[in-house]
């Protein structure tokens, strides 16, 4: 049965479905539909799947011609699993968040289980590219598809590959990003391998599902620990008088053995503040210990209460105090370059002074009106940037550097501006935090 | 004074003095020797200067032929602190290590300041390049200037240079590290840059003393606390029944936001493990918390104890006890293709093996004889390496991959071997620590 799947596979007969049509899903059905495989594109929240059928699209970086050209290649997108049947492939992209607790929240996982389960049939090959703990293919997939009757490597088969996007990155998307597969079984793995060879630059085979749901826990758990180490020195080096953004700057000049990583008012997105807890709830069942990656998340969650209170330090400077001030905070969105509000310090920031006592005005162009989410309920729009706005402001804080705003505006016109990220030179008009 | 001290750098009429001639100064003598720099090296160790004045070179990756080339140029090796008055450049390449209870030990410093004070003379440019924590140069440096009764800037100049040598790389010496220089005043700057950028590919000018200090700092407290997450978790991963190194290896391919560090028995070597208390102490003075880099200090520490306690149970998987057990350890240096001891976690694990009763040997291309320490105070010779010999060894231990070591006899020869470099794949005999 291998074989004949793999025949499909490598000639492109076979159907593509994608379960999960976000940040992840949606770049890597519209690859498979550039190639020529036949897609389906599930995901249960129809507004996503009204504005497929649309030609529209919902994230910053993909356009309506990408869109449009899916689905005249025959693209279809639905909330309806039944169209599971068709598919030959499922990759389930799916989010992996976690509890209030901060503990792996598998439930997205486990309803698409259970919603593919009436509709799964012999020799397919399901995926999993949500990010996860180290075990849960084996844990969580594997005992499923024994559990609707099938032996896996024989007449089903199971792989996993972590997704590794970097939404807004120009020079990395899906397709020059090499890719980490796995399989259950050597037959897994050549499937894998046929798919996921044809879409992507190279794929770097690992000898267990394991391992590839390591390795994508390791990249993200290396970046949080060293911004948390990062971020730890900055407050070190403020209380030295160091701009501990030189020192970065000077130390990327050695051609080995560094890599600059930079501090911010706090983490943000999908991944780095998510990820790290993953692995540690995991170790923690098992009896290891990750108090590295522990401290970096506790330092690193604790970065907007400095930028705080470097902003009541620079407010006493110029004899105010939170609730007669007025604080612009330049950029909303977590990451430079995009619209993405996922755990934006921003957001803690802006929440925080708010209830200070401060008038608080953002601005971010790509995010005119800010949504309310369950921790930032407030009704607010983009300011529009100009001169006379900025001089009203006591503070103006960079949270988020966008590329194209209008820097030379900012620091002509503000009063006093404090940078969380290296943007401006130090001078008397300008703070670090 | 400034421009007539200038002149005679560029035209290279200047005396160059290098005090300390270890890892760091006798590279550095040398360059200057080479580019025609009249030179003359200071070392209160007279056997490093009787070596020298017999052309004999006594660190592994510099040449005789090098030392013969400088002598012949007319380099000068001298105890003699007198000499000093003919020099115009003083650069200080002296050992900062730590005290017992690792804070900071100046002393080497200090004493060679002790040393200058009788000889210095106006218009010299006195430069530090050891390793330190902010602010030392201005706290040590400056006033002992003033004390001597000049005015840095004007009649006599000061500045810092952290060395980035990597004793064993093969691609990058002193001559193609871009250098990271400071000042203590723009003039003091003007001529770090007049000398450096003579000798080195490019010179990095920072704003001020504190920041070059801190900028070799921050590149050895990444590594370190970049190594420290490696090997938390390569614990964790040893619980998972995961291979770390193949995670990593798998992560590598990620290009963008991912560096390869690679766990190990613990750290070696005058700089990881040494450094990053200078500046933890220093913080400590000034109250900012550095809870990432104690934690990862801790670790790495930790990591010979990892070691055998692996050891421990391979040993009771062929019903050993460590006191009727013999092990041989692979590679006693730091740091694979170099001799360099210092540090050496292999000698605390040899140490703490022999303290529980096995008989241990070790194999080092670089260390035929083991120099007894102030820790490791053992007579122990390199055996040669033969299958008849390897085969005599309970177990072998990998700790550290030196590139010419015949790899193919000790898998084939030994009866069991952990390896704590990920220089072997996992198999039957094979087990990580």
């Amino acid at each position: 049965m291998k074989n004949k799947l793999k025949i499909k596979i490598n000639n492109r007969t076979s159907t593509v479905g994608v379960i999960g049509l976000g940040y992840v899903g949606l770049p890597i059905i519209l690859r498979f539909s550039e190639l020529g495989f036949k897609t389906i594109g599930f995901d249960i929240d129809r507004k996503k799947i009204a504005s497929l059928n649309s030609f529209e699209s919902y994230i910053k970086h993909i356009s309506n011609e990408e869109i449009s050209s899916a689905l005249n290649k025959g693209l279809l997108a639905t909330s309806n699993f039944e169209e599971l049947k068709k598919v030959d492939i499922v990759i389930i992209c799916v989010p992996t968040p976690l509890k209030r607790d901060n503990t792996p929240n598998l439930s997205f996982i486990e309803k698409t289980l259970s919603q593919m389960e009436p509709h799964i049939k012999p020799n397919q090959l399901l995926i999993l590219e949500s990010t996860t703990y180290p075990g849960t293919t084996e844990e969580l997939i594997i005992p499923f598809i024994g559990q609707c009757g099938y032996k896996i490597g024989e007449d089903y088969f199971v792989g996993y590959s972590p997704e590794r996007l970097d939404p807004g990155n120009l020079e990395f998307d899906f397709k020059n990003i090499p890719k980490v597969i796995s399989g259950y079984s050597k037959d897994c793995l050549e499937l894998m391998n046929a798919l996921y060879s044809q879409v992507v630059i190279k794929t770097v085979s690992v000898s267990s599902l394991r391992v590839a749901e390591m390795t994508k826990m390791l990249e993200n758990i290396q970046r949080s620990v060293n911004i948390g180490l990062m971020n730890e020195l900055k407050i070190v080096a403020d209380k030295m008088n160091i701009d501990l953004f030189e020192v970065i700057n000077a130390a990327a000049s050695k051609p080995f053995g560094f890599i600059p990583y930079f501090p911010g008012p706090g983490l943000g997105g999908h991944c780095i503040p998510i990820d790290p807890f993953y692995l540690t709830w995991k170790a923690k069942k098992l009896g290891a210990k990750t108090e590295l990656i522990d401290l970096a998340g506790k330092i690193n969650k604790k970065m907007p209460d400095f930028v705080i209170s470097k902003i009541k330090k620079q407010l006493k400077k110029i004899n105010k105090q939170f609730k007669n001030s007025s604080i612009l905070i330049l950029g909303i969105a977590y990451k430079k370059n995009t619209d993405d509000l996922r755990e934006s310090p921003s957001l803690v920031i802006l929440d925080k002074l708010i209830k200070l006592g401060s008038k608080v005005k953002y601005y971010d162009p790509y995010i005119p009106i800010l949504p309310k989410t369950r921790n930032c309920n407030y009704s607010l729009e983009s300011i529009d940037l100009s001169s006379d706005k900025i001089k009203l402001f006591d503070l103006v804080l960079v949270a988020t550097d966008h590329d194209d705003i209008d820097y030379d505006l900012i620091i002509k016109n503000s009063k006093s501006l404090i940078d969380t990220r290296g943007k401006f030179n130090l001078s008397e008009k300008v703070v670090r935090a």
